[in-house]
């Protein structure tokens, strides 16, 4: 197996994030053109859509991250990593739905439902993420040989909670729909900051 | 005529099908905004919509698991190959179309119609497929040298089934719609499963 | 300017044309909900939307496959060819609009209208195209060495009737639409069908 | 760090940048079914939509060539520019939307406010390129050892003023609508045309 076929691997995946992540900006709709008098309004009044372009994109793009950093540690892949490979790309292309559902619906009675639904699906793409991972380094299973097994334990240790955070803002969200999601964006942006996971 | 060239025959198609994969979310509608008092109903109503996405997700990435199990084989190619190629995007590219009919109609009188119309394409994509993989592997036209034999003729007999599997399950569809749809999903968790094909 | 710079630009491309010619299926419209009775006719009264879809399938599949090939006898580009990439981008993305514009009113008072759009698009497309390989042919200016003149000289006897092609369908169309249309179908067929330029 | 994972940066940036511009023909909506005796009009009195089309393509194509040449000079990555990377996909990723407000409200009494988002999605476009660009280049941080200081310095003193002109264009559009467009424009177009910046 060649490297430049995990290479093709990861163009796909690349592919579908991408796109993932753009195609939240649909979901960002227009104003009716009756309500030109009040523009200005108008456009303030859809901040969930932003909100939900942010959180969406800044997790989107956190996986994206980490997917690419795993993949330099990877120098082969099996069929059972392909598979899941594509569960995880399929929860993320799936994503600009519950981004869409919440950002309608979070300032009506259907709020419960949607931070459910969204958070379902951020604690499905963790697991998937998780098992993902667990695929790739148990036993070393796909991990290039020189890479020192202090990083990968930095690595497990820093993904392992991800699941359990994510239920936690999942719970959060049930009882106060607005507090679950803010811890969403929340998470999404304590991934993003820059951490030492050994040598990236 | 290089390996680099084929490359970028494998990129552009890496792009469609990632593109059509993660197109498939757009078909999803978000509910109407008076709902929101029922949302979690609504939400769990408009099942067909993740059936659809679900199976046609999975056909579309097993599609490019093997398109791309190909390419690992074939160190060259030719115009007629690119326009096999160029047919096959047409159909993979085309599949968020029916996916969305049979999603909606699913449970309505046009259910044996959004049936057929699915089943088609994929009867067609099949097809395609099978002549796209003939056209390479016919007389070794585009296999590189060191592949064994026994490895093409293991993927031929592995294919070979495909067109007559997706005509059944078109069959089916014509008699009975929803056993037909399952039998799609079935089709492509089939497929999905990791299988023996001499080496990958 | 090394080869691998050659290769952005490429990717770059390679992504415009696979959206666009993915992005086609969103307008092919599925049925409304009410029409469930007569699905099967619905589906068959769309016909034009099924062939827009195949002549601009075509059209941007046949500029890429150009495109690809042109791109396999330079080896360095300048701004002025960015540049001449971008406004060819510019059009290709830009084809899906007069696409769905004409499959909705090809059967209207608005046909005339409608395949002059399409038009004049394939035609500003030919122009775009031409000027694209002109600059990069022209003294060789960014051709590789190893590429014999001839072979150039073949491909610029191969696409410079292009413009006048293009042309020549638009004034059909202007007379009678339909056989516009039916003339860029021929036309795509055509430049798709496998011809020898030299050596691919 | 090896030069194949900035590679994989470059490739998912790629991505977003050719999905963005693609994107903004989703946009330029087809004219209702009604209309289709006097569609040419139609078509004319949508002249907004083009224009917004035209100066949104040509705003990302600039940034993607900028993006791309910027890429040409670093070796390697680190953390803070993968993240400054991202806020600058974030922001690409947004303009369809603020091109679609400017295009349906131009010519309303919502021009202002539309001009207003459009303008200010330009400048933070403009501010999170430079500072992507300063964190690369500052102290050469990323910066390839063969590049001259000069290039650097160069390409500095190109990229420099963009943000205070789009402020500035900002600015007119405030106080008169049409006039902010066209300078957005106007921008695009002047940031088109290759200049010297050293070696490219």
């Amino acid at each position: 197996m060649e490297r430049n076929e995990t290479a093709r691997v990861e163009a796909f995946s690349d592919g579908v994030f991408a796109i993932a992540i753009t195609l939240l900006i649909i979901e960002v709709h227009v104003p009716l053109r009756d309500h030109a008098g009040e523009l200005g309004h108008e456009l303030l009044h859809q901040w969930p859509s932003y909100f939900g372009y942010l959180t969406s994109f800044l997790t989107i793009g956190v996986m994206w991250l980490n997917h690419h950093r795993v993949f330099t540690l990877i120098d082969r892949y099996d069929q059972t990593h392909l598979l899941l490979n594509l569960l995880l790309l399929l929860l993320i292309a799936f994503l600009p739905f519950p981004t869409a559902v919440l950002a309608r619906f979070i300032e009506t009675d259907g709020a419960r439902a949607a931070v459910a639904l969204y958070g379902v699906t951020m604690v499905l793409i963790a697991v998937a993420f998780f098992c993902w991972w667990q695929w790739a380094s148990g036993g070393r299973r796909l991990i290039a040989p020189e890479v020192p097994q202090e990083q990968l334990d930095a690595i497990t240790r820093a993904y392992n909670p991800g699941t359990l955070l994510y239920l936690g803002a999942l719970g959060l969200g049930l009882l106060e729909p607005w507090v679950g999601a803010a811890a969403f964006l929340a998470l999404a942006v304590f991934y993003a900051l820059p951490r030492d996971l050994g040598r990236t």
